[in-house]
């Protein structure tokens, strides 16, 4: 994990990294992350191990990076001036289709992560506790706005409110989690039970 | 699906069901959903294949009854008098380290119930709409009490909500769902968004 503070190699560019990142998700959709082999990657992607491990430092890093990438980003440049002006915001980054791929890979992941403690450490450090960090910016200014009490309970389950939404609209639904769904979500439950009122 | 409503066939006593059971779960942590068949749990329980198909009418069935046997059940039982009192006794049915077996379980079959239309209509029907049912009596009951507004609209997210903390809690915090947690949960997060006061 040494490599997560370090500075792009300018070995691989934006593009062959995206290309890299786009055979190890199709290989995870295809293989699932268990029997996803670093020299799978390599022969599909036609580089040496020797590089992906340089660049990446192992299995569980290239993995959870190349989901990283998929992940829509740009929550810091959000500041509408209220708390669900932002909330809502998130959600609309993505579009329906890439957020019901997104919820296929994490679906394709899920069991992995328990399994594997590499994979949870990665996971956790490159993809949890950034998403942790920017939703705390959000509340952090809806807490000085007065919008929200700083010692809302609420706070706390912020990740765990939005993910378990996520996470359990198809299996309870049989339904894709969609931006329409998210939406009244955080308007049924996240933003009342941090004492915000969502009209 | 037509065995769901028939009475239990007198061929299997609740001790084979049990032993049985336990065998078809012991076979989902072994080898997974995918790689289970019905040879290999009529192999380990000696029983004919014929019997099972009979009795249970295919995999999918066979294995939801499997996890819902390991359900603490009794929720129709509770009735505390408050909302509060009855989300928390729902909670304390079952020990810590159940709590964190049936997680476990759910996790084994989270990607199959995606992947497997069958396996989602049997976990639907048997697992999830009676779950469904048993809250909205208790959901009734707090309306009727005047606790929660009937038109609350977190009151459609019941399931989503407490079924979102339990499979969330390992994801990001690393940690296993356990009842402590989920207490808190209810009091910071299920209760305000219902509008009612956890204190």
């Amino acid at each position: 994990m040494t490599e997560t503070a370090a500075p792009r190699r300018s070995r691989i560019t934006p593009e062959r990294e995206a290309e890299l990142y786009a055979a190890v998700l199709d290989l995870l959709r295809e293989v699932g992350y268990d029997a996803l082999t670093m020299d799978a990657v390599a022969a599909r992607t036609r580089s040496s191990k020797a590089t992906l491990y340089r660049q990446w430092g192992g299995k569980p890093e290239l993995v959870v990076k190349a989901m990283r990438s998929q992940q829509p980003g740009g929550i810091a440049d959000i500041d509408t001036g209220s708390l669900r002006g932002d909330l809502h915001a998130i959600i609309m980054r993505e579009d329906d289709c890439a957020m019901e791929q997104n919820a296929a890979l994490m679906r394709a992941l899920s069991m992995a992560i328990q399994a594997n403690g590499d994979l949870r450490q990665a996971f956790k450090e490159l993809l949890v506790e950034p998403e942790v960090v920017e939703f705390s910016r959000i509340l952090r200014r809806a807490i000085d706005r007065g919008e929200v009490r700083s010692d809302n309970p609420a706070l706390s389950y912020m990740v765990h409110m939005l993910v378990g939404a996520f996470a359990t609209r198809t299996l309870i639904d049989d339904l894709p989690p969609t931006r329409e769904f998210l939406a009244s979500y955080i308007d049924a439950v996240v933003l009342p039970a941090l004492g915000v009122s969502p009209r």
